[in-house]
């Protein structure tokens, strides 16, 4: 294996061949290569043997052009911001950092989309959206880059009224395993030209190729933007409120699911005051008055199921300061519990059965004495229980790993899907294979299509055994 | 090769195998042949060998599984309304006629989704669906099958607001080509479990696999629909309120073009009395109030682009009759030219550029005197033109070709499709290659691995050379 190879300190040839290529934007100092090691899994860290800093797509076509001939792995990182592990460097090889492909290519108002070259974050998306009273909706929590988001298949909050990556990504363009750059799609809003290569990608998570440029539709910033929070007496009521409102069709564009554990954290971590009970936090998009009518359509309906604390007339102010809390509450979650470390759950099920879901992991969670908070995209189905654990300790990291295990069990007997936005990474490979066992080989044949000697984040996603022609060659 | 040796009379070991698997669910009638030997396309005919109806997936695996051992191409068979060519079965084979594949098999309420076996058909399924307060708005025009629907990608007025089938299909049922059965995905709303395989095989024109099931998603039937109609000084103008509206982000359900020439065969068609000019017909769905706050925006753009008789208040009864009208455009614009057939363009564009390519289009067409109706889902930036030409004419053939060939051109200098919703079938495949250069590369690559012997719908879409190994082998 190449990993080791070229941190035993004697230049290989691959480095030489990418500092050809790049001059001094590759790195194998011991920090840049552990903090691109880790992530914000719980999983242990893995360095990669070399860090590349590409500029241009022409350059990372040349970059793995160079580790194509030599068989060394290579794994993209943006943020570094994954749940999963994508960008631990299991197998060693070059992680190909792409924060410096953040140029904004091309932004069109009359089209409302976008070209951002793949390490654009998603807050640097928006400063420039914001100008022309535009904005990007997907908002995964994290400042993730769009390359990271796309590769994913990341949603978040606003995917109830605006889809995820895979509906908002127009077009892509990759490099492949053997250099070959692709433009998956042109720039029409729809198409039936061949097989859909875009969504091909999102959601591929490295392993078919390197996204080095994503295009996106954009949404222009509505007139009027409301929130809302209120408790319920149950999950249950919550959760049933929730249908109700998706039901009738009332389009909302937030609307999420807090449990009280998570209340608490949010109340300490950014001195809050809610009442400690399950609580959802909604937001509506559109016209003054189209909000108003919303609004007082959701209140009705939550006050049917229990709701105790309607407050509707949120000012921006307030709104803005619930939605950063409900951001950073996985953080916060943390500081439930000082030196903890998290695993973070990722399922979602039909939203029929999503309380019983639910109600049945609380119970779970109960019995097993473990320390949690739970917040969802209850308008998706898609829930998150954060597991705190101490790191050091094996059995907790066991019980919560073992309680993951019956959560996607459960999730997949209500034909739901172990994860919905973080992806599969390391952790859930054994996972996809039963959620879809006829399916995980068709994306095996794929994979071996596209990348035959698989270097393009191995041992990732498809529980692929390691390629034995994998090694250095220089 | 297979084409003729079934028809010539001796009955092969392919026909004993099938109707050994299916009874007399097996034809080598010649007027079976002929019916589907045909689709809505000018292209000739060309017949299969046996037309096979399954009525239940394993039945499909089965019969995939005789035709592989055989290397006898197969053609799925919906409604047979494609404009491509996509069911004629230019290498022979069999033909699968799937609409006795037609049982609805779940439809959730709750969930807002449904599963239908492949042939059911897009208005027996919304007969379905209204009695629960229901619908599903892809809508191409013709009464297709979903399986259909789901091959060809398709889309149609309700996009701009409801997305097409890639937006709406949840998963797929898939036989391939060598008889596996694989489920593309879980009933949970979103999810990141591996690669998107739903959106491999949406768009797939039946070359990668047989759709045999589709999961949907489905809308509650909006309280209030409004209707509107009026008339522009010039298409520029039309097009021009259409960019305005979709940049005010009002959600308009349908926001369709029609240039005077369709409106002077609406008016013959459908006994109708509108003013032959260029028009737009639309659609608002939402809140009593929503709709006519909507409606009351949009009808304040269109006057500023010089539309004269804005007319919103449209009752049901004449809405009704408007969209009927719209929806048999295709069928009055034969009518304009009595024995004549069409040639159907199918161009989407940015829709900063739909204005400028429509109205080089209409240059295109006066140059060239072409008899034409012009229709668009102007919305998407998508129009179709229909070009009236005499079968019997090689000439008008050969003009009406070479327009659509300049208008491909057009588009794709405007980072367009040369296909926004009909597919590529036969016609197109010259430019696809164009369209996506690299990208055909890749398809070919996904084709031969799922695909190795090419049997699945053979000569479609990728412009493969013919398998030499494809032949009949009893």
């Amino acid at each position: 294996m190449f990993s080791g190879v070229v941190r035993s300190g004697s230049e290989t040839a691959v480095v030489d061949d990418l500092r050809a290529l790049v001059g001094d934007r590759v790195s194998t100092a011991d920090a840049v290569l552990d903090q691109h090691g880790r992530d914000e899994s719980s999983l242990p860290p893995a360095q990669p043997d070399a860090v590349v800093f590409p500029r241009t797509t022409e350059e990372v076509a040349r970059i793995v052009e160079v580790c194509a001939r030599n068989r060394v792995p290579i794994v993209p990182f943006g943020a570094g911001t994954s749940l999963e592990g994508h960008v631990l460097a299991t197998a060693g090889g070059i992680c190909l950092d792409m924060t410096q492909m953040d140029r904004i290519v091309r932004v069109s108002v009359p089209d409302l989309d976008v070209t951002v070259q793949a390490g654009v974050t998603r807050k640097a998306l928006d400063e420039r959206l914001r100008r022309e009273g535009l904005f990007f909706p997907v908002d995964p929590g994290a400042d993730a880059t769009l390359g990271g988001m796309a590769s994913t298949g990341a949603s978040g909050t606003t995917t109830v009224r605006y889809g995820a990556m895979r509906d908002n990504v127009l077009g892509l363009q990759v490099v492949l395993a053997d250099g070959r750059v692709v433009q998956t799609a042109r720039r029409a809003r729809k198409s039936s030209a061949g097989y859909d290569l875009t969504r091909l990608f999102v959601g591929s998570e490295g392993t078919l190729g390197v996204i080095t440029e994503v295009t996106l539709r954009i949404y222009g910033v509505p007139d009027t933007i409301g929130g809302a929070v209120c408790s319920f007496p149950t999950i249950d009521a919550a959760v049933r409120a929730v249908i109700t409102t998706l039901q009738l069709g009332i389009p909302v564009a937030r609307i999420e699911f807090l449990d009280e554990r998570a209340i608490e954290a949010l109340n300490a971590h950014a001195g809050l005051d809610l009442a400690p009970s399950p609580m959802l936090f909604l937001e509506v998009h559109g016209s003054t008055d189209g909000v108003t009518e919303q609004m007082t359509e959701v209140g009705e309906i939550v006050t049917e199921f229990g709701a105790t604390d309607y407050r509707s007339a949120i000012d921006p102010e307030e709104r803005s300061r619930l939605w950063r809390a409900r951001h950073d509450a996985f953080y916060a979650s943390l500081a439930l519990r000082p030196g903890s470390k998290a695993i973070t759950t990722d399922v979602c099920v039909p939203i029929s059965r999503l309380a019983e879901c639910i109600v049945a992991t609380r119970r779970d969670i109960e019995e097993h004495g473990l320390v949690t908070t739970m917040v969802g995209h209850v308008g998706d189905g898609n829930f998150h229980v954060m597991v705190l654990i101490d790191p050091d300790s094996a059995a907790e990291l066991a019980a919560a790993e073992a309680f993951n295990a019956r959560l996607v069990e459960r999730a997949l007997e209500m034909d739901g899907t172990c994860t919905g936005e973080h992806g599969i990474g390391l952790r859930k490979m054994p996972y996809l294979a039963k959620e879809l066992p006829e399916g995980i080989e068709v994306m095996r044949q794929l994979k071996r299509t596209l990348d035959p000697h698989d270097i393009m984040n191995p041992g990732k996603m498809l529980g692929l055994e390691p390629d034995p022609s994998s090694a250095i060659g220089s």
